[in-house]
């Protein structure tokens, strides 16, 4: 039994002596609860809708968050767009059903969208580490140039052509141009990888090269990040930050690796000395858990630390247990992160009959193009490699996802964005996010009919 | 990549614009994973050291909880108790590894401490529906009756012993001496259950005796918070209140089940149909979270729903596959539980050197007697049933466990109860919660013991 406050003959007379923190933490509670189920019936339904209509499911539950978020339904709000708690429905459903007071409604509601936006944030970093388990660290080593190259051309093009245009075309300012350049750097790590794993091409070629290339085009991303902030705030860049930047990186990715491989057998054996239940998941997730904090304070992405914990494991002898115990966690956690993505995009800004958003349209029509054909570009650059489907490779790198609204959030929040180039840069992140799954799938898929004539008697499997 | 405030040139320029919510998001996140992995850490070390001294991990998972809380290395800490963020060691590191200012300490500190107790509310709900799903509704049904006495014995003994006691022993006045005695009538599901499940003993006859036992108790325990509330607050009880908490108490229980067993073929309908990954655990999770807000809405506790929803789901054929998916996720969520329990007690109360413990240490031994004397008897009270382990029976219904932490608080708060007596309670909470477990154990291995001569030659199983 815990401390509940919804009695309410005891609870108003103590609700002047107990804190706020206990008072409302069952509501939080019975607040969270709902946003779960409302995550979980978006997720599934969209999931299964798609998997129906032959798109990668994982779109399905990007759609399932834009339909109960801030866009549609209303269901699971987060008030960092300046929204009341009584915009969510959630909360009016807590205030109608649990006699939560208008007084009470902002504390509940902030403290309920901070616990699903961390349980969202374990979403992603459990998924890195089920993407680091699965991966080949020799695969990604021996495919690392590669990587590379696709990384640095991915990053260079879309923000050359993204900012030449936009200031030559469009006749934007500066520092404006070069804030959307960066936001077109980005590659969604999180969408491309659960992507392939849905069509297992993860361990494929592509897929490592893919999966490589979206996390140095992360490390990168925070470099533009920290130059573009830089160039807005002093006018010109600091060199000593990127300096630092690049070399906390490399120290960690090498470091964690390194040290890593050296600690394994440890690991092992104080596995297989643990008695206890769940020892191997929990000491797992404790690795896991303590790189993506390490990551996080060199202020790299926690998500970075998770896939280098991932990589690491997925070289002991435990992998395969592991990964079999990590799929019930990433079936829970996971989908929270994808619905909330949805869930915070505003698509009201794709709504050509508002005159206001048509500015921003038109901005958007040009910098999608560059998003697009800046990525896709990039598999290309893999000269002599004809074995590889290079399409595939550039298709993977397109979707910008919550990385993309991270610069949108960023530049509006600084001033340096005007609205129309904020909601243009929206569209971009909205229309590659969307776009990306379904077209990654469709040409593995149409690659894989060209070889089908090859094997005209397939056995059965 | 997420928002990174960690990066230093960009961030200070834009903090006055972007929300404090954005804007210490990551530190709450880092502050939520290295407390996630302090937890790990103390409930493997604990739960490791007293399965090797033949004790019950859970026991283990606690203590180790006493050892990184407020009692000691103070690692996890909770504002409730009016703590500063400068206390805690996770904040103080925080504030050394990531640049957290002062200022920003006490945000961070409330919304992790926020997070890690909804994650540990999520724990004991995920625990009450795995103890659900391994229960047998026929058999709960069966020994009804018997739950149904020992667990009126078991609130109306201790509840009178303790009140009569402090009032003519010790010369407490009443509304106090009532509050104690309240205190001492509740049990702790969750620990009990843990324990029976360590042993293998959930689905004996006792074993369901004392979940049942323990259910109606819960159920109890709000009717009896509720009468002494009404009661300190207005002198008088409410008896409109006590009826409607009798009435929606019967309701959910029995409107749970009887729908749940209507719907149950839809639910498992549904589940085949779906094709996505994670379809039975998500949509059973619903299931259990669902029930455990409706739970919550009608002033019951959010476990019941979930209890609820693991008997009704154990009666479909997806039983054995959910037990399966939902052991990793217990394993992640059920620590967090135990931990915090043991973090928030204060076992200084305890030191007898201290002059200002010894009254309460006094009262304590004589609440610790009522409370271990007055659920012992309840299991002789099953009059005939010479097969039962009586002594178990009673075992199983001691620990108070984080319930008796509530009262307490609630007394407390209220200003009910004066320091010492209030002392007293937690003493008895601490020493009933961690003598119960390795006496249940001890207790089912005793009987093993006594049988053993029947048979001389075991076959090797």
């Amino acid at each position: 039994m815990f401390m509940n406050p919804l009695l309410p003959p005891l609870w108003p007379m103590i609700a002047t002596a107990v804190e706020t923190e206990t008072e409302i933490a069952p509501l939080v509670l019975a607040g969270v609860l709902l946003s779960l189920v409302v995550i979980y019936f978006a997720s599934k339904l969209g999931g299964e809708v798609c998997l129906r209509l032959n798109l990668p499911p994982v779109l399905g539950e990007l759609v399932g968050g834009v339909l109960v978020g801030v866009s549609a339904l209303k269901l699971l709000l987060f008030p960092e767009g300046g929204l009341a708690p009584e915009d969510s429905l959630v909360i009016q459903l807590l205030m109608g059903s649990a006699d939560l007071s208008p007084e009470a409604a902002q504390s509940v509601f902030s403290a309920q969208s901070e616990v699903i936006s961390v349980i969202s944030e374990l979403g992603v970093i459990i998924l890195l580490f089920e993407i680091g388990l699965e991966s080949n660290l020799k695969e990604l080593i021996r495919v690392g140039p590669q990587a590379a190259i696709v990384a640095v051309v991915g990053v260079v093009t879309p923000f050359s052509l993204g900012t030449i245009g936009l200031m030559t075309i469009f006749g934007v300012a500066a520092i404006p141009a070069i804030f959307a350049g960066a936001a077109l750097t980005a590659t969604s790590i999180g969408i491309t990888a659960k992507v392939l794993a849905e069509i297992n091409r993860l361990s494929s070629n592509e897929g490592q090269i893919i999966i490589g290339a979206a996390v140095l085009d992360d490390i990168l991303g925070i470099i533009v990040l920290a130059v573009v902030g830089s160039l807005v705030k002093t006018g010109e860049i600091q060199i000593s930050n990127i300096i630092y930047l690049i070399l906390s990186a490399t120290g960690f990715v090498v470091g964690s690796i390194l040290i890593g491989r050296l600690l394994s057998p440890f690991y092992v054996s104080l596995v297989n000395r643990m008695k206890t239940r769940g020892q191997l998941l929990l000491v797992s997730i404790c690795v896991a858990f303590v790189l993506s904090y390490i990551a996080q304070i060199v202020q790299l992405e926690a998500i970075l630390g998770s896939f280098a914990a991932g990589l690491i494991l997925a070289e002991t002898e435990k992998r395969e247990d592991l990964e079999e115990q990590i799929l019930p966690l990433a079936d829970f956690f996971v989908p929270v992160f994808f619905v909330c993505v949805g869930a915070k995009t505003d698509v009201s800004v794709l709504n050509p009959a508002v005159p206001a958003n048509r500015e921003g349209l038109i901005i958007a029509a040009f910098l999608i193009l560059v998003a697009i054909v800046g990525k896709v570009v990039t598999g290309f650059t893999l000269f002599g490699k004809s074995e590889l489907n290079k399409l595939a490779i550039g298709v993977g790198m397109i979707p910008r996802g919550e990385v993309g609204l991270v610069f949108a959030g960023v530049g509006a929040a600084s001033g340096a964005l005007d609205p129309a180039t904020d909601a243009a840069i929206i569209v971009m992140v909205i229309v590659t996010t969307f776009v990306a799954p379904p077209w990654l799938r469709a040409v593995f898929e149409g690659a894989k009919k060209e070889e089908a004539p090859e094997k005209p008697v397939p056995t059965p499997d």
